[in-house]
């Protein structure tokens, strides 16, 4: 399992070669990767839209379907990585920080079972 | 460095015990994490929304402004994992695999300094 | 029921009025416009979240739900309609012309019951 | 000019009649219908993407792009009025009422020429 062993760094650097090699650090504004992140995700979404919840939950059984969601979800994150290029924030720094406010955020009573927390 | 030394497994992982702690699976559906995607996505692209794409460069020379994008990209990854983690895939094999496709899709030559290419 | 007799000119009219006694048409590029108008989109669509579908079919019971829902689609068409402020184009001609494209791309008889037509 | 003369209901009206005779009322629900906004929405913005606002401007002067971003408009249209058939929602009271509010949320004096108020 790749995920395993392989650092945030390696991907960063797989995307920031690219994009690199094709000068395009010019158009990697903030608004303009914020935008194209919108855009993939959104492009994600559509292959769940007219779907109940739990029909979603097998979308990867058809390769055909499985292969197009793997694409749109490493556009997601090849933008992630190139804002983060962009921006020269440390990814993982970032999340696990993020992650920490939100174990406050969402005490474990409170939320369990709960998607929106009372007032 | 946390980026070089961090194997996404153990973003992966952070995110799946929080996510198993508040009995939260139940709604992470492909379909409803896809939404929660675009919709952490345009809250990041908010902070963008009037600006020249030259004032969005500096954006985190402000330190309020700084602190919300980063917790705006860090929910972006967070969905983008709890979407890996209740589909069963490997985000590096997943974002590896595409950028292989991306290199063939965008040749140097003809991609160099154009974000749109000829038909 | 004011959406039977109102004309799309007088909503449009009270958008313009509205972005010009502000100076905002300095702000008001497509591309600016066009990420308002998903800003809006997603703001609406988290309100429909991590629930089900049936569930979001009785949202507007709730009267705060209600309230907040109506905003947000207000502020989706009046993004759309500075859009076509800014751009000049008549809404109803637009509307109407896609609307005869779509009778084409979606005939009766493939398209009933079907979210997905085969290709 | 026919946004002078059509009234939203004869809009709603042709998209009600289109959805009724495929039978896809079963799958407009306020969800999956928030969720085509923002799809569609993000369709448009796609057309933008790159570019710097000013190229944005000019964008209708092309007359194959003219035509994806009106069908675009239309298509983000379309799903507003699905939406306000499937709430039961009257458009256009909903859109002046927001605007009655935006009025006092953005005083004049103090919203000109900024599109960010200070707190």
């Amino acid at each position: 399992m790749p995920d395993q062993t392989t650092p945030i760094g390696v991907l960063r650097e797989a995307m920031r070669a690219f994009v690199a090699e094709r000068h395009w650090e010019q158009f990697h504004s903030p608004k303009n990767l914020a935008m194209a992140l919108v855009a993939e995700a959104a492009e994600l979404m559509e292959h769940f839209l007219w779907m109940e919840n739990a029909e979603s939950r097998t979308v990867l059984s058809d390769p055909v379907r499985r292969e197009r969601v793997c694409d749109e979800i490493a556009d997601v994150l090849g933008v992630c990585l190139a804002l983060c290029n962009a921006l020269d924030l440390d990814l993982s720094d970032v999340f696990l920080r993020k992650m920490s406010k939100n174990v406050l955020k969402y005490p474990v009573e409170k939320a369990r079972g709960k998607y929106r927390l009372e007032g």
